[in-house]
């Protein structure tokens, strides 16, 4: 065997069974290992934006990273965004980057680059391959480095030589995982508090809004009235009838200040202290009012279900929590589409057990605000406010979770930057449907425009945040990546169209003019 | 005035007349500082990749940086591949970045990333703005790190605070701009060694393949007999009619070894020593012949065009070269396109003054060996092996060259990369013709699958080098995007469109079936 194989055969044992790949010449000997090894699904991106975006919906709803393969520096270089997200959607991701053979490096050929300088920034660890015999083990530091709760991003890189350089079956171990538990004085100094608080909330984030751990903490709200406060851009949040319903903090500053007003004391759980995204002149960043106490239950890094399970059992809470969503069906209004609307026919058609990746931005939170009371569902938002995640990161759920439904609810705007993660789509045949939200704009930031001080934008200030002009066609970029599309514009056909959509199976983009 | 008022004026005052732009909110006051400076050109591209590669575009043919405006780390690392494209072009780019006011940078909102970490590996500067009262004056020492010669990645950052802030009209100064001559001594070494020398060549890139470095080559030539070989990928290169002939090194290592055998005596101008672009088994990296002098005529920062005529008169060369191209018309085979007969095509259509952006891969070889006999043009190559560069590099030269008709020579696979640009073509109403050579695979690896040692791959191997399955159908991807399209897939299809297209003007796609 070569170093590939032995590497690829490795992660295989060890349970990665899924590759995002953008290979070039220099992982040739990678695609090949990965052509004998049955145990790793393979699937091509056409941009490596798609190839980390991928790899981060995977990582969310799979709890275990995807390989991702990508083509030194700059293909690295093209999935940073995506994983500047994932990275601050603290999901496993394992990055292989090839390189040219280590003799080679010196010669400064074209495409030599400074893959540490350039992986550094996003990866949790970063090794580089010392010998083809030791290929395996540097692969299996990653995967462990990948797997440290609640997950981390970890890059490795193979020259090109240790891929092809022929050696004996090597030994290797996946190195120990460990996690972090709170300690007892954490969970009693914070139960007592919040028996004492007036006016107290879980701020809760991470692995905090899974079902198990919503769930306690819904018994928690109820032995101590606190209330549940979400990250305004999580994870992955289980949703939906039977779920703990949760308020989600407002993306705009001024808004969750005034929804925070009050709070006396705030519990962190799995989640840093909220502040706001973006700066304005004259603004505060710190959102939680400064007379506020915060205290953290469990940080990003510590088990929150274990953490959230012996607070509501040292409060004595009652095994289940007082409320949970309840179904609703939305009477719809005929006529063209707005938020509202929209949000609407989402929640009334998702289907049970659905994934919906949210990068709707100005348009999609009717649809979050709706579907608390929809068919029990995982939702999933943009992380780090890199645009360009949606389409990729429901291609990683869906090879994820083959037998859900994935709702791609994606901007104009935002889908352009990987709108190459259609094809893929296709490729693999998913069963993603996307609601393309065309609004011919980027909308947020005709808000931002007057929200930082600027009155009576000329042509050009207005030129660079419109997207008519031409107008972007979805339907036919979609048909010309090989996926199948309509063209909706009224509440009616958008119903139809969702209607159709959600009983049968495989990709469709639905282009949603607003 | 505020403080990004300042910057953008003193940047306009000081030449720079373009900005490609894909702002975001912590850049809405210098979008709308731009909106109040009618000098520089506001230039919105869909993706960052689009940015960069039309700003390394821009600077091949402009011969100084147009700026980009960029959305913190993350916008910037969209952009990383094509600066790394154009850091191996050694063009001039200023770079723009956007970051969150610095007192909000100690938050770590989710865009908060390590923006010098991302930027040094592709910036020959960078520096962070100290404050609103200066930043004009770090954006002017940006702009002269830009113009060291032949040209330098350039990026600064400016965080929200310092662009909003009133300011009183500060001063500033562009600093001194320095240039490198070679001594007299290495001319006169170099001068003895080609007269003495059997066998010589120049090996000439960057800044000494325009017309007029080429025309004192053609001198030495004249005077020594030395062979004129060129890198194989360069930034730019004057050919054509009238223009001295070169020789072009072969991309496949063992091809370039057979193509430099024999060469005693190497002269560099504007390029570094040869290389293959990436290692294989047992194969050498070093393509020259080990016997073979080498000697620096002027390294790729020394004024190329200074040092070759000086040698040439030194040598006592007549005024000009023995050899110049001549105009040659090919006849057409009727039937299927293959790479010979599109180069007939190309060559026989291409219209003086045309600007040539080739990311053709496999197939452009033909075109680029044809049209040495074509109408006087400049040939733009991809310098960094980063795909994607060819539709942005259009674009740039198109807004740095107006009057002249821009061909983009590109593949199926690298066009994916960077799609968002045809968008920007329509926008802008640019005077390009996109020649998207459609062979439906990633073609070069299929031959590195071999070259590298696999054999007989099997369908996961092939699978993640198909581009087909499904096809991808460019004509409905470019009308998505608002761009008029055709396709062929005969040699006579093919002239009929390109006859129509040199002789109008405005954006068009032509998709030939290979």
């Amino acid at each position: 065997m070569n170093g590939a194989e032995s590497l690829i055969n490795a992660l295989a044992e060890h349970g990665v069974d899924a590759c995002f790949a953008n290979p070039g010449t220099s992982e040739m000997q990678l695609v090949a290992a990965l052509d004998k090894q049955p145990g790793i699904r393979a699937v091509l991106c056409l941009f490596e934006g798609v190839v980390t975006g991928a790899a981060d919906g995977y990582g969310r709803m799979a709890d275990k990273p995807a390989l991702t393969l990508l083509h030194l520096g700059p293909g690295f270089a093209n999935g940073i965004a995506n994983l500047h997200n994932a990275q601050r959607a603290r999901s496993p991701i394992l990055n292989m980057v090839g390189d040219h053979a280590a003799s080679h490096l010196k010669h400064d050929a074209p495409l030599t680059s400074d893959i540490e300088g350039l992986a550094t920034p996003v990866s949790r660890t970063f090794q580089v391959s010392e010998s083809a015999d030791r290929l395996a083990q540097t692969g299996l530091n990653a995967l462990a480095a990948s797997l440290h709760y609640p997950g981390s991003i970890s890059t490795f890189v193979v020259p090109a030589d240790h891929a092809w350089t022929d050696i004996a079956p090597p030994s290797y171990q996946l190195p120990a995982i460990q996690r972090v538990s709170e300690a007892d004085t954490t969970i009693t100094e914070i139960g007592d508090q919040l028996k004492a608080a007036a006016n107290s909330c879980l701020f809760l984030g991470g692995r905090a809004l899974r079902a198990e751990a919503l769930h306690q903490a819904g018994r928690i709200a109820a032995a101590t009235g606190c209330r549940l406060v979400t990250e305004t851009f999580f994870a992955r949040q289980s949703r939906g009838v039977g779920r703990v319903p949760t308020e989600r903090l407002a993306y705009f500053g001024e808004a969750a200040i005034e929804q925070l007003a009050g709070i006396d004391l705030m519990v962190l759980v799995g989640a840093k202290a909220p502040v706001s995204f973006f700066a304005y002149p004259d603004k505060p960043s710190v959102l939680a009012p400064q007379s506020a106490t915060e205290l953290t239950l469990a940080d990003a890094e510590s088990d929150a279900l274990d953490a959230l399970t012996r607070l509501a059992d040292y409060l004595g809470a009652q095994d289940n929590p007082d409320v949970v969503s309840e179904f609703a069906q939305y009477p719809l209004r005929e006529g063209h589409i707005d938020a509202s609307e929209l949000g609407k026919v989402i929640a009334n058609r998702l289907p049970e057990n659905a994934i919906v990746c949210d990068e709707g931005a100005t348009n999609s939170l009717g649809a979050f605000l709706l579907t608390a009371n929809a068919a029990p569902h995982d939702w999933l938002t943009l992380t780090g406010g890199a645009i360009g995640q949606g389409l990729p990161l429901a291609i990683g759920a869906a090879i994820a979770c083959p037998d859900q439904k994935i709702i791609a609810l994606e901007a104009d705007g935002s889908g352009m930057y990987t709108v190459q993660a259609l094809w893929t789509m296709v490729r693999e045949q998913l069963d993603i449907t996307v609601v393309l939200l065309n609004n011919r704009s980027y909308a947020i930031l005709n808000i931002e425009l007057s929200r930082v001080g600027v009155e009576a934008p000329g042509p050009t200030a207005l030129s660079l945040l419109d997207l008519s002009n031409p107008d972007l066609e979805w339907t036919n970029i979609a048909t010309g990546m090989g996926m199948r599309a309509l063209k909706v514009d009224t509440v009616n056909g958008l119903d139809q169209a969702m209607s159709e959509a959600m009983v049968t199976t495989g990709p469709l983009l639905i282009e949603v003019l607003l």
